[in-house]
């Protein structure tokens, strides 16, 4: 807890210690397992996450229309395998993403158990996609797992039907 | 029934009057429904369904490996748009389509009603999408409703969760 406080170089405040949720655990986990070449190696967890941090400064400063750009696409893919990565890791069911992205970023989003579906979301704004804080990531992560794992447990049956 | 018997101009021989099925008389509407100018108004419904026909002998002359053009990609949305008519038509139920198609035709489809994915496909081969005969067209498609139809009746309240 408290390990990030008095860290200036970042953009997100962390002083709630979100880096040790299971979520961002898993996040860093995923990211750092994408540095094939050891770029990364170098920088810690908070600076691999700052990319998701958008604040509400830098987020009025993209145009309300726009198309996602690769970068964000990239962290958006992140986000939501992370969230399936975690289901998983919870109830041991593997929790396939099927995502369309049209234009100016609204989209669709499902994540299926068997024969259930755990999660859907509509997407917008995919260009301007980020979060507050690291403690909001943590939070909208971690929430979006629970609801699934919610889903799951009111019908097992399906969530295994094939 | 055999209404079109002796037609020799379309590419398809259809003796068993397929046309009269559910299947393709919805698919025959929801084409004639992007007719915004009336240019397809002089075509018969044989004319129109001729695309979807593949026979052995074009498709062989298709490169195993390919990147779908748009065209094939309107005849993959309307098919599996047709599927989820259909199925909206027998059981009352929105089944809304979600599709991925990546590089070289890959990709996957899901139908979903409420909590409950009705149908599930990998595609494949998407570039060489096609029927050997109207008769497959119509067999293909009716048997995926019936499939959907069967899941829907095995949870029913899944169906129709929010």
């Amino acid at each position: 807890m408290g390990t990030l406080t008095g860290s200036t170089d970042g953009p997100a405040v962390n002083e709630d210690g979100d880096l040790a949720t299971p979520f961002l655990r898993c996040l860093i986990r995923l990211i750092r397992a994408q540095d094939a070449h050891g770029a990364w190696e170098g920088k810690s967890d908070t600076d691999l996450l700052a990319d998701f941090i958008l604040t509400k400064e830098q987020r009025r400063k993209i145009p309300i229309i726009g198309d996602p750009d690769p970068y964000v696409l990239w962290r958006l893919q992140n986000f939501y395998s992370c969230v399936g990565l975690v289901i998983e890791e919870c109830t041991g069911l593997l929790a396939s993403p099927i995502m369309t992205i049209g234009h100016e970023g609204f989209g669709r989003l499902l994540f299926t158990t068997g024969r259930l579906v755990v999660l859907s979301k509509t997407l917008r704004d995919v260009h301007r996609f980020g979060f507050e804080t690291l403690g909001k990531l943590a939070e909208t992560g971690t929430k979006m797992v629970d609801d699934a794992i919610e889903v799951i447990e009111t019908y097992p049956d399906v969530a295994r039907a094939s």
